[in-house]
């Protein structure tokens, strides 16, 4: 039904996604299923464009939090997930929440924002078992960090996409780029890499699709953790190995991107 | 003559790296090459326990920094190279220095240090340039970032191995762990990771050998630039991709081992 692939991601890493997608299957976008039919199982999916022949047909149609046994006696925030404190508290004392059921902060806005995925839900767990324990631990929150691929081509994400920061209402620069993750003398190692930050230079955001994505969205995942700007972001001594990394890094010459609309040296 | 491989890596590491390359070369440590033997070529190499047949000889002792045009007129620092202020300006007003000849921050112990690798290098140019044409930049300095391998193990380094730590005078906590560095049902990746700290929590340094290295030491790298101690290693939101990485990442785990070091939930 979605117009692109992985709508959190912008249109430029969408769109190269879509396009190495398109080499393997039969891609429909914006496109919405009306009916399943066939006699013992499913053999044909009905769209309001069109019919699909098939053997097996997979439905993922998105994720909602479970509140029903707390809902009655508990807050839930406006994501519809249970409200909690940084203590992973819920609006009634000595009562917790932790994972998939339960709203955390959002790192990168500093506000209440429901993340349901696996790591963040396993460290609200450790704090609120900390807590129950009798001592005190706050749950910073999560950075939404992401990694997946498709055949060879690795996708991550952590923090704000453009069209997420512009939604919240943030005043944002971005830069995109294609470039080699490797020394230049290796034949494979393409990345596409986007990077959005703040007026002020503070970093929201990136996104990677290519090679060498996962290395570029974990040193991302603490930039951003940290509260790092594109300063940060250029002078952070990555390390260089020419199999796997380059003297000027694909962040770096993203971040210098940046120093150029910022206006700065 | 080193006693073992890579002697800027404790211990621990080095002992899996003579491992790893004892499968495939005639290892020779602690032994002092004394003499070449050959006709046209270099045929033999003698040592002070033996003598060892040979093709090619590749002699490889370290670097020095090369300051003869400099040393004249500028001040070197401690190691030998040339002393530099954060503009990469020598003791001489509006000459600079930069690269392997010079000293810059370590960002660690935040004292000069010569680390004379290739992106430091290439940053301390940029940022002599940019005051060179009448900007105002300074550098921060490096963490000594490196990444290599040797066949399919990858080994890298960020900041202070635990004996350098000793030797400049930290009083240290350390967590040395072998895990997987994916999900576990992965058959490959094995990762062995040290962390080492300061007593107060703030992170000293990293080290890695295995699999997953690279996305480890980048992660590290940003860190430590950004002066992150145990508790931010541990709440980091990096992201979980089974092939590449798992629910409690290996820099996770080893944060939580130096919770119980420090006394700390």
């Amino acid at each position: 039904m979605a117009e692109r692939p992985l709508p959190e991601y912008d249109a430029e890493i969408a769109a190269i996604i879509k396009s190495e997608m398109e080499k393997f299957v039969n891609l429909r976008l914006g496109e919405k299923v009306v009916a399943f039919e066939g006699k013992d199982k499913v053999e044909k999916v009905i769209t309001n464009k069109g019919e699909y022949k098939c053997d097996l047909a997979i439905v993922a149609v998105g994720v909602h939090p479970n509140t029903e046994i707390a809902r009655d006696f508990v807050e839930l925030g406006k994501s519809g997930a249970i409200k909690t404190n940084s203590k992973m508290e819920t609006s009634r004392e000595n009562v917790y929440a932790a994972g998939d059921c339960a709203e955390s902060l959002n790192v990168v806005t500093g506000k209440p924002d429901w993340i349901p995925l696996a790591t963040p839900a396993n460290k609200m767990g450790y704090v609120a078992g900390v807590n129950i324990a009798g001592y005190e631990l706050h749950y910073p929150g999560s950075l939404k960090s992401q990694i997946t691929s498709f055949y060879d081509i690795e996708i991550g994400k952590v923090g704000l996409s453009e069209h997420e920061a512009i939604r919240d209402g943030y005043e944002v620069i971005s830069s995109f780029i294609t470039t080699k993750s490797t020394a230049r003398y290796f034949i494979d190692g393409l990345i596409h890499l986007k990077v959005v930050a703040e007026r002020s230079g503070k970093l929201l955001g990136i996104q990677a699709v290519g090679k060498g994505v996962a290395m570029r969205i974990y040193a991302g995942s603490a930039l951003l953790y940290r509260g790092a700007n594109v300063r940060d972001l250029f002078f952070t001594d990555f390390p260089y190995y020419p199999p796997v990394s380059r003297v000027w890094d694909p962040l770096v010459v993203a971040a210098r991107n940046m120093f150029r609309k910022l206006g700065i040296p």
